[in-house]
C-alpha cells in the first residue's frame, strides 16, 4: 500500500479516521508515529498528504488524520483494454495489474473461445472486482479507478455498443498471432487514445476478427511466441507505453 | 502446453514414449488420435514434431510418437535479467513468466532490502525452479532453458562475477524510481544484448545503485508508477523489446 485511498465522504472538517486494514499498514507496516505525513488520494479524486493527529496502536487499530488535497487529479490513462473475458483467476490478476499500470477503461466481452463457465464466475460483480482495481491504484499510487464494461454477448456489444465509443481512439489494436505485421506496423505517431483488444487463451476466431476489422480494429501479432493473457496484457501495455512515450 | 518438451535421452530411434503429464495432456486436452502430429521440442535443442503412432487413452495415459527435429534451435534471447531476490510467491511468477516472454539468463543475488527468509525459499533450488522455467517454455513454444545464476552475496558478485560477464552487453539498464530519465535517454540504437537490473521492493538503496554505476550501468525510471517487481519485469520486457525491435 504506497498510497491510503479514502472515500470523499470519509473526509470530515478535514479529518480523516481510519479504522480498518488501512489504519493497520500505518501502525503495523509503516510504523507512523503522531505528526508524521502519508501519501493519501481520495478515490476517485486528487492525492493529498495526511497528518496523523491520533492513533491507537492496539486492536481495533485507528489512525485519525488531518489532509489536505490537491486541486487536480492525475489525467485518465491513454490505454484502455478489450478482453474477451479470461479465467477469474487471471482476470483478478489483470484487474489489479491494469489498475497499477494505468488503464483508463477494461471493456470485456464474450468470444467463441471463452469458455461458458467464466460468465458465472462472481468476479464479475463490481464488488468482487472493485477491491482488485483498488490494489492495483494502492500499489502503483494512482487515484482514477479502471471504469470496467461488461458485455456478455458479443454481437450486440460489437454492433451496438462499440461503435459509440470508438470515435474518441486514435488507435484500435488487436493482438492476433496470424496477423502478418508487429506492432510498428500498426501504431503510428498520432497522439490520442489507444484501445487494445486482447483475445481468450487460443485466440479470436476468423469471424471476430473480421467483425474488429470492420469497427477499423488494426490486427498485429507479438510474434511467434504463444503467450498467457495476463503476461500478454502487461507485456502489450509496456509496449504501447515505450512506442507513445518515444513519439512525445 | 503448447509444445511437448522432452530430453534427448528420451528419444530411442526416432521415438519417443511418453507417460506422464504430457500423455495425459496429449489425450484429455489435445485428444490426439494415430497419425496427429504435434509440435515437439528438445529441452535446450531444437524443435520439431511428432506423429503419434500408439497411444493408450486411459490411466496410465501413454503415447508413443514418431519424432522428427529442425537442424537448429532458436537463437539466445537477447535480454537477460538481474534480480534483488524477490518473495518466493513473486519470482516463481517471473520464472514461468520470463521464460514465456524470452530471457537467455536471470542473476539474482542480494540487497539490503531483500528480506533474509527469502534465502531459505525451497524455490532457489534446481529441482524447484526449473519445472516453472519448463511450463514458460511450454506456454511459449520455446526450447531453451533461461540460465539461472544465484549469488546470496551483493559484494562477491558485483566485485568478482558481474565484471566477468558485462562485457557481452552492449546496454547495461538498472530500474529505479528516482533516476531522472525514462528508457528512452537510456538506450541506443546499438544492436547487441541488454541486461536489465530489477531492485527488491521498496528499491535498492543508494549504495547499491552507486555499485551498478561503476560497473556501467545506466539508471532510468518508469514514471510515477511504483509496480510489483513480477509486473515490472514484463512491463520492462514488453517495452525493451518494443524499442529493440523499433531499431531493427
Amino acid at each position: 500500500m504506497n498510497i491510503i485511498l479514502i472515500e470523499t465522504l470519509e473526509i470530515q472538517d478535514d479529518r480523516v479516521l481510519l479504522a480498518d486494514r488501512r489504519a493497520k499498514h500505518l501502525i503495523k507496516v509503516l510504523q507512523v508515529q503522531l505528526g508524521d505525513t502519508v501519501r493519501i488520494g481520495i478515490i476517485d479524486g486528487p492525492k493529498g498528504c495526511g497528518k496523523v493527529v491520533a492513533f491507537c496502536a492496539r486492536f481495533p487499530f485507528q489512525v485519525e488524520l488531518d489532509v489536505e488535497f490537491a486541486a487536480d487529479m492525475a489525467e485518465k490513462p491513454p490505454i484502455d483494454l478489450l478482453l474477451a473475458l479470461p479465467r477469474p483467476i487471471m482476470l483478478r490478476r489483470i484487474f489489479s495489474q491494469a489498475a497499477a499500470l494505468g488503464v483508463g477503461t477494461i471493456f470485456i466481452t464474450n468470444a467463441q473461445r471463452v469458455e461458458k463457465s467464466f460468465w458465472s464466475a462472481t468476479l464479475l460483480n463490481e464488488e468482487e472486482y472493485r477491491p482488485h482495481l483498488l490494489q492495483g491504484l494502492e500499489q502503483a499510487v494512482d487515484t482514477r479507478v479502471p471504469e470496467v464494461s461488461i458485455y456478455e454477448r458479443f454481437k450486440p456489444f460489437i454492433e451496438d455498443v462499440l461503435p459509440g465509443r470508438i470515435a474518441q481512439y486514435s488507435h484500435l489494436l488487436i493482438a492476433h498471432p496470424d496477423a502478418p505485421g508487429t506492432l510498428k506496423t500498426v501504431i503510428t505517431e498520432r497522439p490520442g487514445r489507444i484501445l487494445l483488444a486482447v483475445g481468450p487463451e487460443g485466440g479470436w476466431i476468423d469471424y471476430e476478427i473480421a467483425r474488429f476489422a470492420e469497427c477499423g480494429f488494426a490486427a498485429f501479432s507479438l510474434g511467434e511466441r504463444i503467450l498467457k493473457v495476463d503476461t500478454a496484457v502487461v507485456a502489450l501495455h509496456g509496449r504501447l507505453s515505450e512506442r507513445r512515450e518515444s513519439f512525445s
